[in-house]
């Protein structure tokens, strides 16, 4: 077991409307629009090749991504590499002392189940792990 | 013309070893080393399905990438998408007004040709345009 193909790479941006204006003359187009409540977060993906950019805007006033962006318009915020399996990357990534912030899937976007790793891992970068429905 | 294919997500980081050592057990293997002198930095890339995750180490004490990282210990720097026909695609961008860093290719790691659009485009997002040797 191990990580696979990257799925998408996700930013935090102020403004969804401004951001995908500003990516559809690079040649991304619009895969899917996606409220995910659970995370507070409006989603809009970007088709990029076989993987995807994930546009994040916190719902809320008092979200932390708020916080991450700071003055920032976009901010590249975590990269999500794919997996067949999650509970068992999960558990052996347990076994080996990898510090994860889920230990069990939760939803994401695009019917995507997910789990963070701890960013104290990496000392700074947030890797998501992701199954796809596929 | 248009970005395609994610190349590779790059990160800075303080230790290559140390971060080396770390994306091993997740299943990341090293697909090359190699020290770019005109970018500055020491590379190496893990294979990541089709991609890569770049490790940028600055090689020098006053290279910006190091305020760039902060107290961190790896940071999310850039995300490179692949594009057939650099050169044109560069004329195209500036055609629509879209600020470019580079104006003509330079030379990246692993054989590949780069160019970056300014983050003031996105507002606080580095994307780079790599044309792969293959």
């Amino acid at each position: 077991m191990a990580f696979g193909e990257l799925d998408h790479v996700a930013l935090v941006v102020r403004d969804l409307a401004a951001m995908e204006a500003l990516y559809a003359p690079l040649g991304f187009s619009v895969l899917y629009r996606e409220r995910v409540e659970e995370q507070g977060v409006d989603i809009v993906g970007l088709r990029a090749g076989d993987s995807a950019i994930e546009l994040l805007r916190p719902l809320r006033d008092d979200s932390k991504l708020w916080h991450y962006l700071g003055t920032a318009t976009s901010k590249l915020h975590h990269v999500a590499y794919r997996v067949d399996d999650l509970e068992g990357e999960l558990a052996r990534l347990k076994s080996l002392g990898v510090p994860l912030i889920d230990e069990h899937p939760r939803r994401g976007a695009h019917g995507n189940r997910i789990a963070f790793i701890h960013p104290s891992y990496t000392g700074g970068t947030l890797l998501e792990l992701c199954q796809t429905p596929h």
